[in-house]
């Protein structure tokens, strides 16, 4: 789907952080500690405990306590407009390019609700308050003949740069059943979903990435129209240094690290980009609350 | 977050389904076996191939050819109106409800824009394209002393009935903050994420639960603004005839069974509500493509 891979796009991006220094962690492990708070302005995620691949990009040193106050994004935006944008991302998200209520088309105020926490669009009309939340990503990681199947892209962003097949779940389907559409529209795929390999958050852009191990249904696989290409590559030959996204290159290191010594697992882990990096710089993350099951 | 938790009352609903018989397939296995197409409407997945628990309730005999036409639900509804409604869901989910832009409050149209293949609400003023895509629920099954943290709810639906902690995630946090944040907002507990447990796609509503294995970080719990008690349960006391929600049940189910043989796993798997059963039927549900990891 169109819009769904322009979304991928959006991996990317700058942001500035306010960063605390809170107690040590190794370099191993990490994991979440987090005093949760009525203030959404002090939620405190610190790194400690649970295994990370030594060969991934790691947070080292102190463990930090990140206060999200601000960022500016230049994204393919998920509604379909495609602009650079500024806004109050802890507190309310694109909650205040929300003028309108979807519903009865009256005005909206930008105010925290009774019983909540984060500001939200509610219209001054109906009183319908639109909330605003993540938007999962389905893809697949096909296994065939011990090589894996990438798309080269032919639409931006990252127009020529490698991939997994992926995009936006829809309204009605499973996770699994989107990566498998995405598969088909993307590689003139089918295929059969394994098991689940990884869930990648990436709170900057609203997005969690879910990508399933899968194998080929017959070997066939052709260009779908966002792709110039697709091909199949041998573990040693995967173009790291031509890949699309950060999330891309995160699935295909732990995929590799797993498979040297076994059956890969399954990884939960949250993307973090590193303040002001540019978007096509997608090893400027870190990997952190990593954790295997 | 009181909207949040009024969500979780949505995995309930009616459901009207034309299935179709599509091979064999036996009751210990399932998986996703699904025949991609260009056309919405062959979406196909059947079931082969992967484990389940015998003491879930699966689906039985033949795989099923599931072609989703139309529903009538009622439900808690994600944007905070609570009322029956009828919508074509395979092809548009709610996007009828959709009648204005967000952006410039100018009215929609509901076609299918040029390269996508799903009805959407198209701004006829500005263009925009008004998507939806299922939400996140976030949740802790937390782990204290052998025995587990539930939640009495204090709030419709389900009002008096057992859940895990967990609510919507938000747009900024990752999956962990989230559950670690509904935790707290629930149950008043400080708690220290451990590893995922399960991803429960509910296809119907368009939700996805997300929940993690948890301890406590400090022995104290607390009815939060929507809970009437918090309780620690052994595993043999967990009150499986008074839990609130199909997903509840599901996640419950499962890490009983897992504790039974030792270390809990990670589950991926997709709850499909029997068709003519109602809302407080929790058990009226199959638990399709379960895969473990």
């Amino acid at each position: 789907m169109l819009k769904a891979i322009q979304i991928l796009g959006s991996s990317s991006g700058f942001v500035s952080h306010r960063l605390k220094p809170h107690g040590n962690c190794g370099l191993s492990f990490v994991s979440i500690s987090t005093k949760p708070s009525s203030s959404s302005s002090s939620r405190t995620p610190t790194t400690k405990n649970s295994l990370l691949s030594p060969t991934l990009s790691v947070r080292k040193g102190p463990c930090l306590r990140a206060f999200r106050v601000s960022l500016t994004r230049c994204e393919s935006n998920p509604d379909g407009t495609s602009s650079p944008s500024s806004v109050a991302f802890q507190s309310n998200g694109n909650t205040r390019k929300i003028k309108f209520c979807q519903l009865c088309g009256g005005p909206t105020k930008h105010e925290i609700p009774d019983g909540e926490e984060k500001m939200r669009a509610i219209c001054t009309l109906c009183g319908k308050i639109s909330y605003e939340n993540p938007k999962m990503v389905v893809g697949c990681l096909i296994e065939h003949d011990n090589k894996i199947l990438l798309c080269k892209r032919k639409i931006q962003p990252s127009y020529g740069l490698w991939t997994l097949p992926a995009g936006y779940m829809e309204i009605g389907e499973s996770a699994a059943e989107g990566a498998i559409r995405e598969t088909w529209e993307e590689a003139s795929a089918e295929v059969e979903v394994l098991s689940p390999f990884a869930q990648l958050d990436i709170p900057l852009i609203g997005q969690t990435y879910i990508i399933f191990l899968a194998k080929l249904k017959r070997p066939h696989f052709a260009p779908g129209p966002e792709s110039s290409e697709c091909r199949l590559f041998s573990l040693d030959d995967i173009p790291f240094d031509s890949l699309a996204f950060s999330s891309m290159l995160v699935t295909l290191k732990l995929y590799t690290e797993d498979r040297k010594v076994g059956r890969p697992k399954f990884h939960y882990g949250t993307i973090n980009k590193r303040p002001g990096t540019s978007p096509s710089e997608i090893r400027a993350y870190t990997l952190d609350y990593h954790m295997l099951s």
